[in-house]
């Protein structure tokens, strides 16, 4: 699953069942508020003291309240102490009163423990068009701000899920001056996936001390290679959210671009956000198989991305990789509704190192080979244009059976 | 089904069991010519004499061989004499190889129906990436070219389908001046159905005479409100094309826009359309709801379609509607997908009559009514952006496990 294999690699140890909690001063909690049947549905992400935090969200432009407020939060206070979080109401669709909920939440939350209401953000999932029950936010709160732990990560990146079935959880750590700098991150997400200039839910966490803006400048060129770059379903949710906290415990401040620390720190984060991404493709909904589609040789790289994400959003393309069906005509189909001219006779596509189509024609090769390879798990294509430079890798699935029985009877789920 | 109710429609009477070949001066015939195993897979659309003809074309970038060589045709010549149709196999993405078949197609076809090579078209549908076998193609028009009869257009509709469950064909007439007009159809088509600019495989016949340039306007506005308005999976064809012949044979000539003959045609060729796509949409593969979406209120034309198609492509509505349930907040996230500025707090969006979001964010209603909606064939909602005077109407179907069955195993259904 890895985009690349420098030797910075070799310098970051990945911490065995590491989660957030992992990342010294990262203390969580989580409970079943009763927005849900039964599953814990309510979590509290917590970093006392100075932070620096920065976010990307959805570009949907009915973004849920908790996004709005969220983003108006940040936009004068960089200082974060405590993410709330609810699963099973989303929090979009829900007007001036969706507004008021999630300032309401944020109030209740600073009372309850002890912050500045500006240092709040919140974040929702679940079924859009519904207010939240504040009666049952606060019982989250009151519950969880008295329960909070540096053990409880695992718990809660289990209580952020909807209808995924694994937590998404991952830290690593790399020495520097004597050092130990954690990054450490939990996301949620297995439809609506298709992001633009946002995520999926992910909440990452870091010891360093970054500025403001080095934050930003890291999270938006590493989740844009990742959580940009992953679609299970082409549905864009009203509700994405990635933050990034860095508390600075470790003592060891990031302050100038393209120094070794930032290199190593950002290679790190790039590699914790290429986790959770695997993770939410490979639990995409009912998917049977992970697929990376590599785009080479576009004019550039948001043309290498369309094109993949054109690959990737094809119902067809997805229903023959369920049935292990080499039918690549439906990659070139796909690779053809781009709306912008490309020169069809220049390109080629290979599954695993089978070359299915050369200069944009049909060539012999061994079916029976190729629909092996799409028996594994995980499957690759790589197509090249062959006209630039232009890179991209989009990691889809599969659409099954289930995937359809999830979402027509999704109500049952719930 | 209708888009309008016009008093002009009293004035067209629709033919019981009518086809291509209820038009006078239409000849067709079909045969197994052994692309596919057992289904007839070839056909000869034959219209002797003068004629006119107009035809759009996909814009999918890896436009099949009979669609680069059927668009050079028509760009020097109108008068088209023979459509040769197989299905089974595309001709697409078979490069000079490709093109050279299509051309000897043309050529054979010239030769055995003893007219010119330039009043030949042909089409192909099928797999992508296979070359046409020639010698079967000849077995097709030796046997076709012999057998042509104006009462065999309902076979031939069925000849063109690939893995369709049902033919599509009708005809309607009306009477002027004492002379009867008529106008009738066959397409095919269940899947791959998003055309942009184009359709999914359709000819169309009138024995009006109409000029060329008349032509092109009538059947590039009617197969813009028809269809460039339906799409079952968001997949774009590398062979739609639909074409439109007027032999004249009626003797009436429309030569002049705005005219009451020609406003009756124009409503005519519409209602052909509008019925070929409904037959469309209804049999999209493993469909079980017809679903109209109705966008009104957007700042032009072409914002109301672009939304329309937001939401119809929208893998997790299409569950929903399936599962029959109103989970309207997939429509929300789906308009909201939208690239494009929108005024989220102006929208309404309601199914059937039942409002289930006004003003951008949900309204309490009767949730069991509104299922109950769902559960018939036919289902409408209505999305007002409040915005403009931009309407756009799309029609869609549903997602279900036959459609995952169908081109999950394709393979086995040839």
């Amino acid at each position: 699953m890895r985009l690349t294999d420098s030797k910075t690699e070799d310098l970051i140890t990945q911490i065995e069942k590491g989660t957030i909690t992992t990342v010294p001063g990262v203390l969580t909690a989580s409970c079943h508020c009763g927005i849900r049947k039964a599953k814990e549905d309510f979590s509290i992400v917590f970093l006392p003291g100075r932070t620096d935090c920065s976010g990307v969200f959805t570009t949907n432009k009915f973004a849920a309240a908790p996004v709005l407020v969220s983003k108006k939060q940040l936009a004068v206070n960089h200082n974060i102490n405590a993410i709330i979080v609810n699963s099973g109401i989303a929090n979009a669709c829900t007007g001036r009163q969706g507004i008021e909920n999630a300032e309401k939440t944020v109030k209740m939350a600073a009372e309850y423990l002890g912050i500045p209401e500006q240092n709040v953000l919140v974040a929702s999932t679940g079924r859009i068009g519904r207010q939240l029950p504040l009666d049952k936010i606060e019982y989250g709160l009151k519950y969880c701000s008295s329960h909070l732990s540096n053990e409880n990560g695992h718990n809660t990146a289990k209580a952020i899920l909807t209808i995924d079935k694994h937590p998404k959880e991952v830290a690593l750590k790399f020495s520097y001056k004597g050092n130990d700098v954690y990054i450490g991150g939990i996301a949620k997400g297995s439809v609506m996936v298709e992001p633009n200039m946002a995520t999926t839910l992910s909440f990452t966490a870091t010891n360093a001390k970054i500025s403001h803006k080095l934050l930003d400048k890291l999270l938006f060129e590493c989740a844009d290679q990742t959580f940009n770059c992953i679609s299970t379903d082409g549905c864009q949710s009203t509700n994405d959210m990635a933050l990034l906290i860095a508390n600075g415990e470790s003592g060891i401040e990031i302050t100038e671009e393209n120094t070794e620390l930032y290199n190593i720190f950002k290679l790190g984060l790039f590699m914790v956000f290429e986790d959770l991404c695997a993770k939410v493709v490979e639990d995409g909904e009912g998917a049977t198989k992970v697929i990376a589609i590599k785009v080479s040789g576009a004019r550039d790289k948001n043309e290498a991305r369309s094109i993949g994400k054109k690959v990737a959003n094809s119902i067809l393309f997805k229903a023959a990789m369920y049935g292990e069906d080499i039918n690549w005509g439906r990659i070139a189909a796909a690779i053809g509704s781009f709306e912008n001219s490309i020169d069809t006779s220049k390109i080629d596509i290979a599954c695993g190192d089978i070359f299915v189509m050369k200069e944009g024609m049909s060539v012999e090769f061994d079916e029976e080979n190729a629909n092996r390879l799409l028996k594994d798990r995980h499957i690759g294509f790589d197509i090249n244009l062959n006209s630039g430079q232009g890179f991209a890798r989009i990691l889809t699935n599969d659409i099954t059976y289930e995937y359809i029985k999830l979402n027509a009877f999704y109500k049952k789920q719930q």
